[in-house]
Order: structure tokens, then sequence, then C-alpha cells
């Protein structure tokens, strides 16, 4: 059986929606222009990012060295993060904790324009809005696998 | 001559831009999860899908059926749909009905994570709020074809 | 050392976020629709564009005969332009004027379904509000280049 996907209890106003595009715009500019402080600077600093992988970054330090190692991945080759399908829940009990689940498509262009792409992924997120300021607390990366068919009926 | 495109009568608040976004979030969720009774119970009782071919699936028992019949084609591949642009205009006589344009992009990544793309499509649906939620009376899905060039002037 | 990216001043509307995201919809229908003279009423009389490769169109006069030079290229394939993270920052001294800098992915998909994509572009516009209606005033595109990566601290 599917899993079925519960209607959201909290409909999202379109301030915070403009509020959290914004946030990711800002955060994915960063990430792609390989900004690996830049990028590290919108977690809090105990922020969490657990890789499709497994592995798992705990603290804007672990971020860093991290994506430090990961840099020659990235040599002679333009990365662009899309997002797709943002779904925002507020904590009921604290208005500055949001979850936002979101896809992501992955493109790279080398030099001559060619255009590849990295699997896809769906992406669960909390973040907190510290001083007026979203940052990403978590984020749990899941890579997209086959669903299951659902049983014959 | 190319078709030209009206400008929107209705300016869309932010909130009901979020509340689309979001409701196609969910559906398009359960779409790509193989969820098919969970995919039929975002259209009306007797919802309507007019396929790019010309197919017309009529009532969510109808549209059940097609989604069973189609299920072998998403064995092994992860299937993912992505949206843009979308305009939405409201009915001046009925709040709750809304006409909603949009593109769609749909990936296909296999196990080794390979993606390819489905031809792209645009879309029209009608929208309706019932009991507070949204959900789709009507969708038609056209394949885009090229463009017929405007004649010299 | 990459350029970090400010944090924007001003956070955008859930209005003016979709006011703007409305805006792209329309003008990019236009674009794909191949309607030359539609796309170019979507700027301002004395609009501008920058292309990637540095050639500048000033006026609407002058876009109208680049699009139509550039036609041959759009025989036979259906182009559709993507955006992805639009920033956008209100002008403090005059609210009808917009910065907006997004990301863009364009498709072409041949008669046989088949598609291929274009180099990734991140653009940068100046949008200008007259009589209510949103107008580009000038545009600059940017080719995604590899990212100069950070030195080793």
């Amino acid at each position: 059986m599917p899993q079925p996907v519960g209607i959201l209890r909290h409909q999202v106003t379109g301030d915070v929606y403009a509020e959290v595009q914004t946030f990711y715009a800002q955060q994915m500019r960063r990430v792609d222009a390989l900004d690996i402080e830049g990028f590290a600077d919108t977690f809090t600093e105990d922020g969490e990012v657990v890789h499709a992988g497994g592995q798992r970054q705990s603290g804007r330090a672990e971020m860093v060295a991290g994506m430090r190692a990961a840099l020659p991945r990235y040599r002679d080759i333009a990365v662009r993060h899309w997002f797709g399908h943002l779904l925002i829940e507020t904590d009921p009990a604290d208005a500055d904790t949001l979850r936002v689940s979101y896809y992501t498509l992955v493109t790279q262009t080398d030099r001559e324009g060619n255009v590849s792409f990295q699997p896809t992924f769906t992406v669960d997120d909390v973040l907190v809005r510290v001083d007026g300021r979203l940052l990403t607390r978590s984020r749990v990366i899941h890579r997209d696998t086959p669903a299951e068919p659902p049983a014959a009926s």
C-alpha cells in the first residue's frame, strides 16, 4: 500500500510562503556559488544535515568541512538547485518553527554548456526564525526511489 | 499569427497563490507516490481529466481504473512532476472556483540514478473549494508543440 | 573567494510575490508562444535586454527585430522557460520599482517528444509598475559558469 499523504492541517499564508521561498532562494544562491561559509551561516549553530547516503553533519563546522572535502566534484561545472512543490507547515505551539518539505532537481552545466542531472531528491527541513530571520535547524535528504505499486484491489 | 495571451483580469492574492501551490504540492506527492486512491480524492467525485492524447476520464472511478492500467509504466522508476508559471484566475461570480494554467515537466529517475524527461505539457485546471478545501473539477492536458512562427510583417 | 550573497533588506509580501510570479507566467507564455509583439509589450517602451553574449537590445523595436532574426532557431521545437528561486527586492524610495533575480532553465522539445536543455542562466531584472501593471524595464542575462572554489583556509 502506498503511504497516503495527509492533508496539511495549517494553511500557510502568502506572506510566510514568500518568506520561505525567499529564504531558499538566498540559501541556494550561496551553495551554488560554493560560498561554503555563507551557506553554513544559513543554518543554526547546531544545525544538522542527514544526507541521502546516511552520513550526518552536526553543526556548522562539520558542514563546512564536509563541503570543503566535496569541492573537487564541482570543478568546472556550474551547479544549480531547483525546488518544487514546497509544503510548509507551521508549528501550532511555536510560530517561529516551520516544517518544510520540497522536491529538488540539481543541474550541472559544464563549460561547453552541456547540462546533466543528478537523481531527484525530496528534502525535509525544520526552519526556525531567529531574530526575525529564518535559519535551517535540520535537513534530511531522501533520494527518490521507485514507489511500490499499490496491491490490486 | 501567434495567439496573444491576455492580461489576467484578476490579480491573485498571496494567500490564494500559496493555497493553490500547496494544493498542487499535495496532489503531486500523491501521484508521484502512486497513491492512486489518494490522488483521485483530490478531484471532485465527478472530476474529469482529458489527456494530451484525447482520452477522457470522467469521475474518480474511471481515473482510478486508468491509473491502475498505467502502473506497469512506473515500475522501477521514480516519477516527479515539476510545475512552472502558474496563472491563477478567480471567477468573479464565484470565489470558490479558480481557473489555473501551468507548465509541467516530468522527470523519471531509474534505480541507477539516471534521469530522463517526458515531453513538456501545459495544463488547464478548474479547481473548486469544497468545505474550505480545494479539489480539481477538470483538467485538460496539452502536449507542448512547436509554436507557429508569426507571419513576417 | 566566492562572492557572498547579501541578506535581502526588504522582505517581500505574499501579494507582491504572487504579482511578480504572475507577471513572469504571462511574459514567458508569450515568449514561448513566439508572440514577439506580445512579449515586447511586457517591456517598457525604452526597455533594455543585455544577453549573455553581451549584445544589447534597446527599446521594443530592437527587441522585436532581434527576436524575428532568431525565429529560425525555434522551428520545430517547443520552447519552455522554467524559473527558480526568485529574489524580489523593492526599492525603498519607489514602491513601483522592483529588482528581481532568478534562475532559468530552458527546455526544447522536438516533435518526437525528445527534450534537450540550454545551459542554465541567472537573470537580473528591473520591473516597474505602470498604471498598476508590471513591465520589465531592464534585463541582464548571465550564463552560469563554474564558481571559483574558495581558497583553502
